[in-house]
């Protein structure tokens, strides 16, 4: 077999066989096959497509490139979530005590961001004390035990995945639906999950800005995860505005706790909700949605998701003490009110712009190396469909630098108040197998 | 300027402009962008084409990206021919003679091959003595004072278009009009030619198979000479057969002698009069293709052209005397004549699988490393649309071995009898600026 063949097949648009496809990724992965036939590969992939059965077998030779991590000594069905990223996304610090509180094992691996802010990883390292690194053994007892635990991504986890996103992202390769999927689905894989909840975001915050395209990627995603035995479901939702209220790391902390407590914004409650409900489903820890999310909001409602959380953090050696006073992971040393300039109704809030000012104070990595603050960010107290007064606060910046008037005045040129705006549909469309 | 989002450019579909093919050609050829964006940019063009503005600043910029031969000193226009290639393509030995011969002054440099038979180069050295490397102030005296000489293409001619070949040659990106036209041109502009004469041939044994293909190449470069300020002009020209009767190296150079002495096939003398005419008026040596041709055959009638011929073997120190005494070259060990094995009509001859049995003779090169055997090859006693009755010639096989069955079989699976069978038209096309 020559790699050169394999691109002048696909490149003509016709579907490679599974040993053609090992090939390549063994090939790769091992240094047989060079960056420079891969990438035109890639480009003819990005131009061709796959069909499920090429996407299928491209997920489990990645996902077997590596480690496969062994979760079958943790009871029961371990149910994987996965989002496509987003701005203000607190969902994961939200689910995992929450869907454990009601008996699903959450074994969570998680990974660190480049972006906006940092990676559900870096947010909990915004706790004192909380460890994300645990052997293995202590990973497993823990989920065991107490139902949840949430740790850092091995390295070691689909390398030909690694390898080739690196190269995709110089090439302009990574712009393809078979090949997002793939990467998604061979992590989660290899991460040892049996039941896979994907949050596939759309809008401008997100990685697929149009509908559309959510929905092909999700709808790939759930047929790659059925044709490789993991019941995998999705939910496309918006992400055209941050979700909830709170941008920054120790900052949707707090508001991770504030919803547990029934506190925190109702959209980012209602995707709670919706996720974990499937997610429960998956687990066999109910047999209808509405059976799964009553339990849910039973749980939240009767303070056992946020002893849950408080659980959590004490057992990854975190100071739980900050459940009951959030208020001291809120360092930063400046809080300024961004006051709206007009009266109105607030149209538009450009979430990928909104996140981008909050880097800039330093809550997220632009660079690998980069240092994340853990206190700066940003609150919002306006979202698209609300009323504004002339002077009323349209968010709190949280800021360790005076200097912000470039944030500020990226904030205000992507929050917009006009004459109307409408609150978007939080859920697009709920994609199963 | 980043190669990434030039890429992203291309792969969307628009149009580079010229300082970005120059970015991406000189970054390319100093190293600064790596192989694998280049072959993902150069898999992106196989889909996305580009606009004549773009082939010709690509052309330009490969030409550019090494030494540019300076032909000034040679008097007149320099015409150049080139050929995209066949089996059994003996003109460029039999034209650079013959259009000297009225006084066209031909400064060929020519390659050697890898393929079928030799090229060009390798057919010279056939004859002993035949020096192909001359210092410049040399080449251009001799072209100066006998308007003819060829000799092998520097190493140093557009060195970026011989980095992207072998790129094109494992990324399954050679098939590509624009990067096969901007390859060609290329060369022909760093090697000096103000007047630019291409053969695109068609067929089984040529590049391009179809004629629709060969005429978008060959319009292609006709526009981008063009635009270079090259006067060029492209014959699509039949290879579905061999050209001629001989196919080897030695056996080429009979056949060009036996050509000059007006004794050659008709095909290929039709051919270098239907080129050469083309030179000629290009050189300003005649007004009209009629007037030109007139030129060509009284040269050819009246022996100036083989004179020429032997002149410029003297010129450059190969034995003259096989002018003369053609038969001398015929050294092959064995010749083997291979029977009709029924009566009938030449239906084809398929020319690739032709060349392939002349290269396992040894007449070809199936490495870059392999040695060439002049004295092998096959010489064609019938051409499609020919009776043939069982037991007649088909070819002689001249070989050097006795272990012949496997080119036999070749042969025999590739010359196909049958009731009927027409002489394929020999020029299809002349595309002209």
């Amino acid at each position: 077999m020559r790699m050169v063949d394999l691109i002048e097949k696909k490149r003509d648009g016709h579907a490679l066989a599974k040993d053609e496809i090992q090939f390549i990724i063994n090939g790769y992965t091992n240094g047989e096959i060079p960056d420079y036939q891969m990438s035109a590969f890639l480009m003819a992939v990005f131009y061709k497509d796959m069909t499920d059965e090429e996407i299928t077998t491209l997920t489990l030779a990645m996902a077997n490139s590596g480690e496969i991590v062994d979760l079958s000594s943790i009871q029961g069905i371990k149910v994987d979530k996965h989002s496509t990223g987003g701005v203000g996304d607190t969902t994961t610090l939200i689910l995992a005590p929450l869907v454990a509180s009601v008996g699903v094992s959450v074994a969570k691996m998680s990974g660190r961001g480049l972006g906006y802010t940092g990676g559900t990883i870096d947010k909990l390292e915004a706790i004192p004390g909380f460890h994300v690194e645990l052997p293995d053994e202590e990973f497993v007892r823990l989920v065991n035990e107490s139902h949840v635990a949430v740790i850092g991504q091995s390295g070691d986890l689909a390398p030909a995945d690694k390898k080739l996103y690196a190269l995709r992202d110089v090439t302009a390769t990574v712009d393809s639906i078979p090949l997002i999927a793939s990467s998604i689905m061979s992590k989660k894989i290899a991460a040892g999950a049996d039941a896979i909840v994907l949050d596939v975001t759309t809008g401008e915050g997100a990685f697929m800005k149009s509908i559309d395209d959510a929905r092909r990627l999700a709808e790939t995603m759930v047929r790659i995860g059925k044709l490789a035995n993991r019941q995998t479901m999705a939910v496309i939702s918006d992400m055209s505005q941050p979700l909830g209220e709170a941008i920054g790391n120790s900052l949707e902390i707090v508001e991770a706790i504030e919803t547990l407590q029934g506190n925190g914004p109702e959209d980012l409650l209602e995707m709670c909700y919706v996720l974990g409900s499937q997610m429960v489903v998956l687990a066999k820890k109910a047999d209808t949605l509405e059976a799964a999310r009553k339990l849910l909001e039973e749980a939240l409602e009767s303070g056992e998701a946020l002893d849950k959380f408080r659980e959590m953090i004490a057992n990854q050696g975190g100071d739980d003490s900050i459940v009951d006073h959030p208020d001291q992971l809120l360092t930063a040393k400046y809080q300024f009110d961004l006051p709206a300039k007009e009266t109105g109704v607030i149209q538009k809030i450009v979430a990928n712009e909104i996140g981008i000012a909050a880097m800039k104070l330093g809550a997220g990595r632009a660079t690998k190396e980069a240092a994340i603050d853990y206190a700066v960010g940003l609150k919002l107290h306006k979202k698209v469909g609300m009323s504004v007064t002339e002077g009323d606060s349209l968010l709190t910046i949280y800021s360790n630098t005076e200097n912000i008037d470039e944030v500020k005045e990226l904030l205000y040129k992507n929050i917009i108040v006009g004459s109307f705006g409408e609150e978007p549909a939080l859920i697009h469309d709920i994609i199963t197998a």
